[in-house]
């Protein structure tokens, strides 16, 4: 996919790519070395500040860089992007630059210290908004404070993991906008 | 879609069903009343015990009942509830029998006291794990107690919400398992 113009977006709008639930990959940045996760589990918490909630296990490498850091980058991959998607999660940043060996381009951000990902549709940069949950249950709770989105197309095809190795790819679109009441948009 | 033959499920396994980002009803009880939101920000937290985390607005009737109650049911509907997704969101509990209205079906759970909703692929009985967050963020921590799944499809047509009235229809599937490390899958 051509990710290569991609325009500052809405931070309150960030809902529109993260509430349909895809794969993400997360990028951080910790004494001078990158990383990247692969990461099912988040969500959205608030649109104004932009909140985001997501679980990293302890055991990840990126665990210890993103929570020292306290910054990371949340990235939006496509569907050709799936090989990427798995290989990230197969092995582990201690042993692998994963931007390296994947042959991912890492972009400087213009807040945090984690490098965007080139590659991807979209791209998150966040601050730890709230430390306080990640000990007992991984949950990092971000604001994020930049938002970059490619121009088109304008509903990309994603990835959305189901366990056991298979992923739903994000399908058709069905447009009820008449149907809702506007403040329930 | 046929919902009438449901198994129990294993609930180490329910994030098959809510990691790929569905939209989801929420049914609750409480005096004697019950109701049921449309909610789109979940996400999962732990494999087993399996906790589940959901945002939901202090503006909504069903956030008293459910805060109250300290129970809920996280019930799936596939695309032919969509028109009922909306119009769920669109009303509010206060007013409106929501059961009755759109013509939905309670069914008694195992082990809580909020219903079922047998029209729905899924339904993972929730009680409270953790109310801490609620005050805050907004945000309840469920554990599932009791999954309901429909015997078939494997992979149902799901709704996901892209904002601003539109969804996102569940595609084609990718599967990839040969390609996973065994302790990721």
């Amino acid at each position: 996919m051509n990710t290569s113009r991609k325009k500052d977006y809405p931070l309150s709008e960030i809902r529109r790519h993260l509430e349909p639930g895809p794969i993400v990959l997360v990028s951080s940045a910790w004494k001078g070395k990158t990383n990247i996760m692969t990461m099912g589990w988040h969500m959205m918490m608030e649109f104004s500040p932009a909140l985001v909630g997501c679980y990293i296990w302890d055991g990840n490498h990126s665990f210890e860089m993103i929570r020292r850091s306290r910054e990371c980058v949340i990235n939006i991959p496509t569907t050709d992007l799936v090989n990427e998607v798995v290989g990230i999660g197969n092995c582990s940043g201690d042993k692998v630059d994963k931007f390296k060996s994947f042959g991912l381009t890492p972009v400087a951000a213009a807040k945090v210290g984690a490098p965007l990902i080139k590659e991807c549709y979209a791209n998150f940069e966040c601050k730890l908004a709230d430390a306080t949950q990640i000990t007992k249950y991984g949950l990092f709770i971000w604001k994020v404070v930049k938002a970059h989105v490619a121009t088109s197309p304008r509903y990309p095809e994603t990835l959305h993991y189901r366990g056991e190795g298979v992923f739903m790819v994000s399908g058709r679109t069905i447009n009820l906008r008449k149907k809702f009441k506007p403040q329930n948009l």
